[in-house]
């Protein structure tokens, strides 16, 4: 069949393990509505510019629509030999209607037909991320106020610092995750933009229009330059930057999830429904989710890895080393799609054990930086004023005591500027409620916290319904 | 000397390999302009709200500009023992002031100092990268107007195509380093938001105004989460995607111009400024800069891989692993913005050589498009256009000539549709001029897109602009 | 269903998007036969040592020989709620067999079963892979052979360097494929280890004899930490590793091939069947093979640093995250083998265009170091004669000409050591021939490497045969 | 100074950005010793064929060691424009003794040289590695043996599973570094070849004995095509994918270190020597030196990414690109050295908290597999002894006791087989010591490892000494 493809020069058909290692339909066929989309949008340009007839227009429509319907009804049979899902369609749809089947492919060329299905594939489905990743957003900002009241310890090096709020630790996590989403809006508008038109590489001597078939597909703008229109998978690296970034955060929830559930910890309990049992152990509950998603972070990474080492020193325009661009794209949409949306409801379902968490702070130093600020407020240089506290901790350990649990006698010994309002000051709800500067774990920053996400979600929600509108067509 | 730090609860001074080992300065002294002047904020602020007396801030800003100077005139001896930038400094400002030096810490930790540091020096280092990537745009801009006649083979697959101006293949590469340029603008609205306030992890109990030192640090925005705050790092993962996209961008020019440098192509000639010899062989004249560029994205990759796989799985807030996220960056930024600048100076020195490019398309078949073309414009399907024209290559390969030698005669006997104006449209200039499709190779087309590429130039120049003046008080 | 698998302590079953996320039975089928042949040791061996019934192992080995059969006739229908391909084949062993089918999983885990299989998988594999190997090293070796005579520059920096035979060149390819060969022996020697024995992590109370299951299983040793035996996935590893330097081989060799299949080299010409054709471009012919070899280098690279990266930092000793084990490793296994397999047929059907080469290397300065070389030996130090001939090759660039075109009394203006024996020297022939030295591109040298070569492919076909023979009782 | 190095044909200097750009003194200065030692050994050759005078090369061999002793002590000039340490000693030595000094370069290029200098700097470091490593193992070994009684909960999924010896534990990171060792020696061998003779690329017209001069150096072999030794990268991948693997080891045991050095696991405690406190938290002690060799594992991996980018698609032989080879090589030595060296020290002076992890596990349900095991010993099919424990566990988490504190009359209602016996089966004492598999947990077969252990490390630093040997000309 190759030979409709590329025709006359060649004397010999291609060998079958070649055909089969240059074939991409096995994977590319995820792009069908794109591509037939993309084939309206085109056929149609080309009937307003006089280049095709407008019967041959009406041909190509209802072609290419029977096609799309088989091939939702599952009735389409999709050929290796013909190598591509390009080529799938038209063989097909030449075979159905004729020469104005082969008159589709006029001014155009699968390069940047293939680049603007992929575009487009990435624009539809950015949107659709949009909307998982708001869901997971909103399942903190729930979760955050739903154990408002829960105190845990914050950790630096894994050792205990300071007492926190648990709405306070899961703000943060939607602070990353509203980050995500800014890179996201990147991602969309770096991939909104037509390559059509470029052709094989240096445009047309048709009288074309470029500008308008990226509208009738809802581009927002054209490829000015037509080598960089069809060799650019800038888009595709940014979004795969995006995504690995995105997976970094999550990898980095489930280590704490994992930790969290540990009997160690015991700060948490997962859902039944998101938990894992042993085959021999009998008395395990494993956080399958939480060591999977971490775990997927690594494949994500990798993607990102292979598309930057294909890209890497190709010259223009269009080389076959970048037909190696969808794989690791489409397997990172599924991952990440997948990641967001279970992590919406583990998160909405897990238990919060602050019965646990604040036994855990009444039996530790994590207010021994409020015993120091005490100190340093009673003008004690801060330097010293740790010292002191240093020494207190020093004490307490070898006692077995903790602070709170010092007599008067025993802080005055280590600085006459203890008064008795320091035991006030050690109370875990003080240290908290104390923290009250900007960004700080007290409870008012936190509600302005969630408040503000609150907002920040109303915003991407508009954003993410004008996608989705701007990319219904395509369904 | 670890006592200084934190003191009281250690019976033993850390080992010498360790403390080696947890060292940074040597490294991170490189952010000293940002250390000190984050201070002089810090304690500025602590004034305005009556936390440390106006003595002490004088005392203060006297002894930090004091030491500024020493390190500028490389008078200040860095020392391992006090492990990085930030304790050096207040060690010996401690040293020089007594107690209102030990005051400077007062609701602040190395955490948000640190990531305050970092903070600064990313916005200051991309402003300074935003100029570079602009000169090596107008370098492009201004080589594509310098040769703007030159017609070369395009490629695809590396096979010989259709002929584009040399200027277009240029306007390619400009085109790319301004969606760079985008992706800047991204990384340093990410970098510009102050972490100052979170202190180690959760706020502090003073009355601080983080909005406040933001201001003074010519921050636009402050975190609202203080963990969030001194354990983000994803400013610096997106600016190395930024980094990574770029040096790919520049790997595959390095890539063309070294193939163009060959002896086989002899497309150009690289100044002799810009390149190297041979020890053994005297002939030889190597594109090294290029070569370098090309295997340098090598190392960019490999710094964003570093960071990735550093932040992995970390859980919140601060951990040392962290701490590794430096060496990569600066390398990063030192790596790129010599690539840049070595660019603008060697293509503007560069020698094309437009005879051999069109001696090479006049003994080709880079117009076998046009003649198929021409054909379906006469009403053939493009696909038996395609077949005729595939058979008339084959013809002309078997009998050593090129499409323009084919005598009418054999034209006809091809397709009875072809006519003498065939020879007109095969000359490569008209295959050139032809394709002026918005985004084609047609010389009107590069030159709307040399003038769209000038005006965006201006539009980031403001920007770079605004960047260096916002930027200047650290300097 | 996962009641069969972690039963009472279980109040709910798992989510459907939960359960989905856990499988691994769409790709772990793979291992089916290795999953069996390990069951039907650990039934063999339980036997022997007393802790089943002989009875019962009839009825487990009839039982396991009938599900074989069933998924190797496509009878099989594998089961997304049974999670992966472990339980599908127990759980239908015990519906078929019943309490016999339970008594299996005695002193086994999934943990240990999982990686026995997985360790089965790799060996087998490996050594196909090395079949495959050894093909295209014979490939390299044949068409060495077949164009033994050509003569084609050799390069430095992409430019022409020295002459040298197309012959050492094919050669030197595969020597990395030799040495790419013995790292495999290190991969397959690293597999070659049992697990089984580890149960979940610390082993069993039963007395069980793992070496002896071991020994069932061709394995020629056994780990001798139950928690290592889990939790290790250093061979895997080795494994990407090896494949990403054999890729990074061929990524080479594609590169030059793409290179030397262009207008402007011209040195080769692949056959059609490796070729393709363009859908617009009638007189294309590309090396799609070569490209997408070194575009998939990036898949492989991806999939080591995303075994990498999930490693990292994982607590002993199993845990979730390495179910990503393996998808890029069998991706790895396909790619590797399907480009040796591809690149074999394609290097023995390629045609050596030596005309061209040596037209080439006529109209160089080639043979500038044969020219330094001369003065050398004439006493000259060699920096200085190395000087005489870089102001040769100036000359010649000036006046057109190439040095073997230099009268005599040009060779006496520039050096009164030349004598009429220069001519001799500086023919290409004698270039070649006269680098004789040990490794050199002489005729001779070559014949020995091609000797040499040969015999390493004896030997390493020898172990070929030997691992195939060892493996063979898993099909 | 360029003309020097290639004088003639060029008419204008390097740019001065390009020369900084191009050299790479700054750090292959640190091969200053095996550059000599290559030279000395060259020149030796040299002589020994006739092809210097005896006169050269005592002249050469003086000034060289007078180089070395400069060097040494502190009084050489490295200077940037001569580019690299094999021009900078070059240049010197033509200084100092002229003529034959500019001999020394016949028959050698830049391009062998360089690539023996680093083959032999890998082989003298990978010697220096292979004694840190020994020693990690050896502290692994005796910090086994130092706790040999204690018994901590073992885990999958993060989960208790079942009770493990701390030895087993450490015993299998143990394993791991030995396998790691294995993987050094094949690093070792790839290193120990002699690329000498190559020349620029195809070998010399010299009558050299490239075995002769391998020899000298102590190279077990030569590479047998010359176009391979002067582009052949691979054994620096293959070290890199070692230091990598070897580094997620060491990542795994540093994630487990900080974990059991929190609060909430209590099971360690690190020496104040290799502890850091907070600037702002009084009671932290912070087990930095695991938190950076975890963060530095990132680095590691960056760097194998880093040259497998460089050398992907670099054509034959030599190209600038791989100036790129030693940053990363180099630094990944030191990070390896600094990392193992530090934990043999960290590991020895730990302190394990036996009294904590046992009384964990008298409070969990570590002891379940085993009361499985208990009644499948009784007849009960494995799979449903498990559901009746799971049931058992179950129980007593509502009743919240753990199983050794189930009443006898419990236990019957849960199974009629469960005896008396039960009692002495679930002490965890008796877990670990049935646990006496192959490979088990069982203080015999602790013991076993460790005996095997220590033989491997016998054999291990047998070979260490005699590399070490093999190495010590060079110094």
């Amino acid at each position: 069949m190759s030979e409709m493809m590329w025709g006359g020069r060649f004397q010999k058909a291609e060998e079958r393990s070649a055909l089969d290692f240059n074939a991409s339909v096995s994977y590319d066929c995820r792009m069908y509505k794109e591509d037939i989309a993309g084939s309206l949008a085109h056929a149609s340009m080309l009937a307003d510019r006089g280049i095709i007839s407008k019967e041959d227009l009406e041909k190509i429509t209802g072609g290419l629509l029977k096609i799309k319907k088989e091939i939702e009804e599952g009735r389409f049979a999709f050929s290796v030999e013909l190598e591509d899902v390009h080529m799938n369609v038209e063989k097909r749809l030449t075979d159905d209607i004729g020469d104005a089947g082969a008159r589709l492919h006029t001014a155009r060329s699968r390069n940047d037909q293939c680049a603007a299905d992929l575009h487009m594939y990435m624009r539809r489905h950015i949107a659709k991320l949009a909307e998982k990743l708001i869901a997971a957003e909103e399942a903190l900002i729930g979760v955050s106020e739903k154990y408002k009241d829960v105190i845990l310890p914050g950790y630096t090096h894994m050792q205990r610092a300071q007492p926190v709020l648990f709405a306070h630790h899961m703000m943060a996590y939607c602070a990353m995750l509203q980050r995500d989403f800014e890179r996201l809006v990147g991602c969309y508008e770096m991939a909104d933009a037509s390559p059509l038109g470029a052709c094989a590489l240096a445009g047309t001597t048709y009288p074309t229009m470029p500008k308008e078939t990226a509208e009738k597909l809802h581009f927002s703008k054209c490829y000015g330059n037509s080598l960089d229109a069809v060799s650019d998978r800038d888009y595709l690296l940014q979004f795969l930057s995006f995504a690995s970034i995105c997976m970094m955060h999550l990898s980095r929830l489930s280590e704490e999830l994992i930790l969290w559930s540990t009997g160690e910890f015991g700060f948490i309990e997962l859902d039944d429904g998101y938990s894992t049992g042993s085959s021999i152990m009998p008395q395990k509950k494993n956080p399958d989710i939480c060591e999977l998603v971490r775990g997927k972070t690594g494949r994500v990474y990798g993607h990102l890895v292979a598309l930057l080492t294909v890209m890497k020193g190709l010259p223009l325009a269009y080389d076959k080393d970048m037909q190696e661009d969808k794989e690791g794209v489409f397997d990172t949409i599924d991952t990440l799609r997948f990641a967001l949306d279970i992590y919406a409801g583990m998160l909405s379902t897990m238990t919060v054990n602050g019965a646990r968490t604040r036994a855990v702070l009444e039996n530790d130093f994590s207010n021994a930086t409020d015993m120091a600020d005490y100190l340093a407020k009673k003008g004690l240089p801060f330097r010293r004023a740790h010292a002191v506290v240093g020494n207190a901790v020093a004490y307490c350990i070898e006692n077995r005591k903790v602070l709170l649990a010092l007599t008067m006698e025993e802080f005055k010994k280590m600085s006459p500027l203890f008064e008795t309002d320091i035991y006030e000051v050690l109370q875990i709800e003080n240290c908290v409620k104390n923290r009250d500067s900007y960004g700080g774990t007290g409870p008012e920053q936190v509600k302005r916290q969630q408040r503000e996400a609150k907002k920040i979600v109303s915003r991407q929600k508009k954003l993410a319904a004008e996608w989705k509108e701007a990319n219904a067509f395509i369904e």
